[in-house]
């Protein structure tokens, strides 16, 4: 490891001066319990409670908006591509029969983060855009590999499909107030299921 | 019109005693003032607001949920009745494609219940009891009717596709923040719908 490499490390690590993952780290995880205790979420009180800077959090986000939007996203992945062979309907009910916790994202989060959207449409968008979005975008290209490939019909709105699949779960949540964990609302989910995949087949 | 009618007319209608109705409209609109202004709903300030007592107002709801859940569902109606022989694909569409505020339903006040319900999973399941779940009757029924006309599938799960067709609305609003009025979403709900409906025939 050469002087300058160990010299970095040194200077970033020395007391004092905590490293930028950390700082990142701070900023998120108060803006996350100020979400989780459902107290308003504010610049000043993510300050407040990380011991960070106004300034340090401005560097790093641009707006609170994008902070909140990554906060929410947190335990969240975008999935990996699906192979070119995959069992499309497998995947299609994997994608929704697991359960949203098991990706780490807990039911109450999940509310929350609905609530906050609910009452501010631009972090709705900077959220959609920057997170819901992109985690379409394995299961939509392999759909559309799906119709390639002549399993799925030719004519098929790929993107109408996705939100099919994932608004029979917001629904169960949304509207119904169930958990997805439920065994009644997997046996609905994995129907209504049946009933999309059926019309997404050649 | 006997003279006992007409006393109890006189005395309802009289200055300082008004009608029992107009007490439910100035609690109801007290209440939606509120939800419409994204203020805290509460007990004391639907009293101040309306000019109706607390005492008056409990005779009529038994619970500030209950009330909220009457006043969120002011301006929308269960469904008539659908013939025997009605067209269900269209039936379903129109459901569907109907927007929202057509049905005396602004898409601001649906974005406050949304936040409401997130935040309260008592009144969410107070709401699904007394209103969603009762609109949906008419068009399940119709549903189950066509299952014994043949139309759909012998094996269909009736409130799973409900869930499904609503799905994709609640979606449009809730996770990509669109108008259920804009062109492109209601191409999209109009793709989805045909894939859902495919998957429901027989």
């Amino acid at each position: 490891m050469s002087t300058l490499v160990t010299e970095g490390v040194a200077v970033r690590r020395g007391p004092g001066r905590p490293r930028d993952e950390d700082i990142d780290q701070q900023i998120i995880a108060a803006t996350l319990e100020l979400i989780d205790a459902e107290e308003q979420v504010t610049v000043s009180r993510i300050v407040a409670r990380s011991g960070v800077s106004r300034a340090a959090l401005y560097r790093r986000w641009e707006s609170l908006t994008v902070l909140i939007a990554a906060a929410l996203d947190v335990g969240r992945t975008v999935p990996e591509a699906y192979p070119a062979d995959v069992d499309l309907r497998e995947a299609v009910f994997a994608g929704l029969m697991d359960p949203a916790d098991a990706a780490g994202y807990s039911e109450q989060r999940f509310r929350q983060r609905i609530r906050l959207v609910m009452a501010d449409r631009a972090l709705q968008r900077a959220y959609w855009r920057s997170h819901v979005a992109r985690r379409r975008v394995p299961l939509e290209s392999a759909l559309r590999a799906g119709v390639e490939r002549g399993i799925l019909r030719a004519d098929l709105d790929v993107e109408a499909c996705f939100d099919a699949i994932a608004g029979v779960a917001y629904y169960q949540i949304v509207v119904r107030g169930e958990s997805l964990s439920a065994e009644d609302t997997r046996a609905r989910l994995r129907s209504a299921l049946d009933v999309i995949w059926r019309g997404m087949t050649a």
